[in-house]
């Protein structure tokens, strides 16, 4: 499916999706602090979502948690006491992790503290500063060139104090234990595709999946960026080794076309599923290889763990100049992207889901297939089709050393034409699951 | 060689060829019958031919040996007693496997029984019905629509009984166990191409090959298409172990491009052979992956299996509209195609045959070949040759890892320069076949 | 560099490289004699060179060290006594190894020992008769023309005696055993690309890396070609396994592209270093596949030994007409092209140098670069740069199963950034050499 030719039920799903990205948009995230709590509250009206607090303090392998961070409000206002600078306005205007500060400076001094993209004059970026005692403001640089010279206030009442950082996790078991791992970041504030598009489309996935069979298990992460991924590494080394696929979902609603960036290991099973499912989608799509830059599949793919983990997204980060700036906003979110990054996300977990090995249990010569109503019964007299490719690709394949997604590869067929095949062969006793 | 510039000695054995594809055609072969046996029986007068037969009810694998099937008539005669469908006229007319029948019937009540081509007017197809009790005829469209209203007498004289499958084996023992299997379809009726072409070309492959010297042995199969193919398998599953490289031969005749369909191994030796031979040959040729849908390859490449048969043929079975249907006829073979596709696979074999690995008795830098006579004398005052550079390509790749084939690869050198190159080191005691 | 961006140091080198060749372009070389000796007194007294004398009649393998020649004069004087031909004016005029002779005869008997080259009527070829008594002449084609019918004297005072075969070695001692094998011809009489252009870089490469600090040891041969190599492997066989690299350079002068033809094995670390060197040059460059045919990579690669040896050149041998001619001579050797290859090979070698495997000692996320200053201090506030992610991709491949050089394939960095952010993450501690 293609953006542009949207069936009526995906552009609901789009919009519903879209829909919780505007929910979620106007809350103040960083990567501690109520804003993460008040987003996971909202996460957990949809899906069962445990919450984990983890103290200030704590030691995440190199990291530390760092001080929670809350703020109430913030503005510059000039001497006539007017907010020129309004934190209630947009909450990009605060630099995250800000320290409190109240006094009168002059527009001078001021500016040491303030950000601005010239070259996009509208826009507002967006700053943080985590691991660095500093405060500041960001605002549009025209808004900057229309400051006077005089007196102004300043006020940033935020606290930095011992505290959590939260993440969320929702664990959907299946029939086996093997898991895999769905991961987004809840940091950023007012920004819509990065990430509330993911966050958004993660929840409504964890939603589907909670309602259909599961072979395998399924476990999504909701968790500030970098520090919340090393957090819930630190918290899980041990169940780690159950992960044996994954994807960091992130950037998913920009109107792009969609982008897997493949894990560590290059050719796992979850790049391969994915690439078919985009492949086999007849719209555009880009794969790119793995690289130590990105989002938290960095962390998941650090050579200690080295976990089959890709990352799903549209336009990639460095590529749209929206990006990490006001202009990431609701209209830069589209419905019908949303529900395309989630139908596709959809149907690479199903490859993953079904990607079995079997056996021929009729190895030598082929079965008679038109005895078991498999197949044409009068040679020559009917054409034909698909279904009967997919049954010989699977019967002649099914030596236990190839998956279905082994011989949809090899065979050009779709995964689901495949899968088809194999369940019509097993009904028809003619093929098993492969021991272990 | 190409089609194209063909020599007086390739022009008479194509005629040869074509000559023997003439003497096979009018005879009504089915998947079993009496048929297969004349056809048998011709072969045998050229070639040592052993003809087995393989009682009804005997069960090959997954499939049990059907009924005899002879016919000795069939029409389709109108009110006035003429034949307006003629089965003496041209075998194709009834569908193969027809259940006796005498009876009449009105036009629409015949109807349901006749097949024709309307897009090909003038064609009469070619349809059977193995497993099936059906009876039916194939006429040209424009026949079909010449019929009027009115009774039609409708006659087979065939017979469905206990008897046999029959098959042919050819075998021409040679220095060594390991065998070469060449296997090709003997069971279609009055059509040239799809497969008396292959028979022909078989046959006088076998012809050649037992007036030769021969390292490796070959073994000949002239069986039915599958259930023959099947049987044969069924009959020698423990001998099949011996088969280290394989050929179905079919449809050889056509004025289009060699086509090679590789083995289910991809890369077997008789696959490089192939191409190897196709891409020096100077013409166009295609090289096609594996699957499992085709000729009898489908049952040596079965899982259970997995021989390395790979399958020559001009163009594909899919590609010609004068597939089985009365279209291909005698014009449609071409004897230039004929003898270009014998001699391509001779030189394959030719390749499989002196296929070995050496051992370069003198590794530790180049030998003088000068000393030996194997070189120019004086440095720089003859050009050097293709054959310098062929033995020098084998005294550096014969460290018993490589074969001579894979010298030719990875030289780009023909096989012959490189085989002569082999031949001439080992009279100068530089080289020995390597052990095992 | 390419040639045409020269920087002016780069400039003094090459200038300082075609003042060597220079020097020792007059000097009338074979492959045995004072032309030799006198070359290899030349380069030691530039670098440390022990100069071996192997006797006459000595076995190398399948070889015999020939007789020794010496030439002190050589010319055709014709019926007045002047020199039409004369080994003064140019020692190319003399078939090396010519067997002394001094006799008058007719211009139809002269001319069987004349070599000239029609097709260049101003060049003079060179010959030589190694292994086949002869004596003989070489003059240009137009000269050849001018002779007039009557009686020549002709004479060579040569001599054929038992003596030695001269090779020189400089051996620069590492950190570590492990040896890098460089080898240039010093065989050829005044042609200048062919091959003093190598001898002149090679010596400056030995210059270069003997005020250098090294961790592998580096081993320089200057011998003549075919014989001399197949001597120095013979009377150093036991020491053969220490050699990991190696290069053979040959035609390095000419103002081609460079070229770079792989070893035995393909993809050895010396053919991965050359590449990558050549590959972020900015310049246009050839990576031929290794054939058994060329310079000595032949003896170092012949099966025996295999080693990881090379050859680096600019224009093939085969592809420039002035080769063994006349017209190789200084012109055609440009200071430019001789200071690009020295740098080219210096880099390639420092690739091998320093082609070591680490481990992350942090491998479990990534490590807090902020803390340690090796990485911005507030996200998003700086500019990403390349050392950032050099210190990524080193981190995230340093699992003692990757080199140095295979994080900059993977990575499409510079091996240089690759080595720099190493250098700096052992130096911050999370970061160790690997064990063996």
């Amino acid at each position: 499916m293609t953006v542009a030719d949207i069936t009526p039920a995906a552009a609901s799903l789009g919009n519903e999706l879209h829909d919780f990205v505007s929910e979620l948009y106007p809350i103040c995230r960083s990567i501690t602090g109520n804003g993460v709590r008040e987003t996971l509250r909202r996460i957990g009206e949809r899906i069962p979502l445990e919450v984990h607090e983890v103290p200030t303090g704590t030691q995440v392998f190199d990291w530390t948690i760092p001080p929670e961070w809350n703020i109430r409000d913030a503005y510059v206002a000039d001497a006539h006491g007017n907010r020129v600078v309004d934190f209630r306005a947009c909450n990009l205007h605060v630099v995250s992790y800000s320290t409190p500060v109240k006094k009168k400076m002059s527009l001078a001094e001021l500016k040491e503290h303030l950000s601005t993209i010239p070259e996009r004059p509208e826009w507002i970026p967006y700053r943080t500063s985590y691991y660095r005692r500093y405060w500041g403001f960001c605002l549009s640089h025209s808004a900057l060139l229309g400051l006077e010279d005089g007196e102004y206030e300043v006020c940033i009442d935020s606290t930095l104090e011992d505290g959590h950082l939260t993440y969320g996790e929702c664990f959907l078991p299946g029939e086996r234990d093997e898991e895999v791992l769905i991961s987004t970041h809840v940091c950023h504030p007012s920004l819509a595709n990065d990430n509330l598009s993911g966050v958004a489309v993660a929840t409504f996935l964890a939603q589907a999946l909670a309602a259909s069979r599961r072979r395998l298990s399924y476990r999504f992460v909701f968790a500030p960026g970098t520090i919340g991924a090393i957090t819930w590494l630190s918290e899980n080394r041990d169940g780690v080794s159950r992960i044996k696929h994954g994807l960091v979902l992130t950037g998913v609603g920009d109107a792009g076309i969609p982008t897997y960036k493949r894990s560590r290991r290059g050719n796992a099973t979850i790049d391969r599923a994915v690439v078919h499912v985009l492949g086999r989608s007849g719209g555009d799509y880009e794969v790119l290889n793995f690289s130590p830059y990105g989002y938290d599949e960095r962390q998941y793919c650090s050579p200690g763990f080295d976990l089959p983990v890709g990352c799903f997204m549209r336009t990639p980060w460095g590529r749209y100049p929206e990006y990490h700036t006001s202009a990431d906003n609701l209209d830069f979110v589209h419905a019908e992207a949303l529900a395309d990054s989630l139908q596709k996300v959809r149907a690479a977990l199903s490859v993953v889901e079904n990607d079995v090995s079997y056996v021929n249990l009729n190895p030598h010569c082929e079965p008679q297939l038109a005895r078991r109503g498999l197949y044409r019964a009068a040679g020559g007299l009917k054409d034909e089709s698909v279904d009967e490719l997919g049954l010989l690709w699977v019967l002649n394949l099914s030596d236990s050393r190839h998956s279905l997604l082994d011989v949809a590869e090899r065979s050009g067929l779709a995964f689901e034409n495949v899968t088809a095949a194999a369940t019509a062969l097993v009904e028809a006793g003619l093929l098993e699951e492969a021991a272990g």
